[in-house]
């Protein structure tokens, strides 16, 4: 018997990022390939293609592991709810990674929560034994680690820590409620506010205004760092309103869980210190245990594979919330 | 061998509170008796006396559990600050119970913690796996039930939902922090925001009015409760305002926990219908996940006795964060 090798996937509304690995983490092909929104099989097949090419002589796949977006059952891979994925949703994907790979031990996870068992299991969380994350997507999402096991609770729905309301009176949110720590953290939220702050008069100074697209409204999240980095007021304040929100949430998280760090992660985060300053500031004045006020707050460190290789060992570990 | 039994003890600043229960939970002997504050030792000494009068011929205590506010070691019972305590707080307790009740297996918790772990094995919350509670005192506490574990944290801190944070230009809170769910739902926050309203031109009735003290401010949880039951505007108010807090909160704690259950105990929970109905009106409107949306709220059922019978659960089960 040759190596064994297992795939992570980590399937979007448009590619899916899939890192074959060996049964310790460790990545032996990476790769990207197009989501067939309407046919999971389809997209499965070519997934096996790109695991077998992967594969030594004599080697062999051992566990298939798949992230999707929204609610997923950890054994069945019954996925909820899924605009992205409309041939996905509501469908025994297991049935279908059966059909694919065969009889092999297949796991099934929601796509943050495959980052954070990958960031636990191979990443800036490995070692603890309680961990939160938050990842600052275009929206927000989060996961939990508790008493070494990923928290998936009672429907398969844990972790929407971006859906945490920080101000009943606050920005609207994609959900369609008020003041989530999502309308402020995410690169929407975000872009969303540094609009406000470019049409409002006197506030902000021709650069700032030059980066928001007068007809969209919309402006590049690299651009407003750049700016902020280069000591521009209004976006130094843009970044730190959203870092003095996501330090509400990780606060509130910290006072419920005391985990032993919070990774915060996604593209959000590249904004450093503009964000994680007033953040890591906030987050200290209201966190109430005085040993917990020192929480680490890591970046994350498996970049955009995290969720692919957490998936990956979580499928080697069998199971949807336990190694 | 004849029966064993468990002594539980929750200790505050006045008095104790203690079960002597059978080790499947069941109470034989509930009391109470004074606290001494500054000796540990005494006051276990007068438990001792009551639970051994409470040993039938031949039978002997099995284990003790005592729950403290503050910030508990589950093993050596090491107290963090506690104001009330004085003389419990930085020693090592779990010396004190040897040195009165001889070696046995002991267990050190939180109250509201404890009270949580007995609402889960004895009380509301038996059967679940995943369990949130929050209990709505002078202050407000709460405990967390995950994958069938008492979720402890990090550093013994897990739980503080008290001071998750709703708004932060909220009520000023006894914590120093603004718009904490305790500055809402607490007696203590609901009291003042009673003496706000009875002191605001035009706002409430003569009835509401006379129910807060003029010269202190106070008034009486019972008498809001009466006044809100007789149709008063403002009392029923009053406690919607709470009600759409803890809303917040139950939601902000479902979206990252997905619980089979939150549990609403304390006295201010006794206010029923005009607290529970706007908070889960609220809470239904701020979860994310649709089928988490009808997670049961349930009273706490083991009252007064529930961190009492807790901590006689958990010493039985052995150990801080798990049976």
């Amino acid at each position: 018997m040759g190596l064994e090798l297992v795939l992570g996937a980590d399937t979007g509304g448009t590619a899916v990022k899939y890192a074959v690995c060996d049964v310790d983490g460790a990545v032996v092909a990476p790769g990207e390939t197009a989501t067939n929104a309407h046919d999971p099989r389809e997209t499965l097949s070519r997934l096996a293609a790109a695991a077998r090419a992967a594969l030594p002589d004599g080697g062999r796949l051992a566990a298939v592991g798949v992230a999707c977006a929204g609610i997923v059952g950890p054994r069945d891979g019954h996925l909820g709810r899924s605009p992205n994925l409309p041939g996905w949703q509501n469908r025994d994907l297991a049935a279908d990674v059966r059909a694919v790979f065969g009889e092999l031990p297949a796991a099934f996870v929601n796509d943050v929560n495959a980052a954070v068992y990958g960031e636990w299991r191979l990443g800036a969380g490995r070692g603890f034994r309680h961990l939160v994350m938050i990842a600052l997507g275009t929206g927000v999402g989060g996961g939990v680690i508790c008493n070494g096991r990923l928290l998936t609770g009672a429907r398969d729905a844990a972790g929407e820590i971006g859906h945490m309301v920080l101000d009943p009176a606050g920005p609207l949110c994609n959900c369609g409620n008020r003041g989530c720590l999502e309308a402020y953290a995410g690169a929407a939220g975000l872009g969303r506010r540094a609009a406000e702050l470019a049409a409002a008069p006197g506030v902000a100074g021709p650069a700032f205004r030059a980066a928001v697209d007068e007809g969209t409204g919309r402006a590049e999240l690299a651009d407003l760092h750049a700016l902020a980095a280069a000591g521009d007021a209004t976006a130094r304040e843009l970044f730190a309103w959203a870092g003095r929100a996501l330090g509400q949430a990780v606060a509130n998280c910290v006072n419920v869980l005391d985990p032993d760090a919070v990774i915060i992660g996604g593209g959000v985060a590249r904004a450093g210190s503009f964000i994680l300053g007033p953040c890591a500031e906030t987050a200290r004045r209201l966190i109430m245990a005085e040993a917990s006020r020192a929480v680490p707050l890591l970046p994350a460190a498996l970049g955009t594979l995290a969720a692919a290789r957490g998936a990956a060992a979580l499928a080697v570990d069998r199971g949807g919330d336990s190694p």
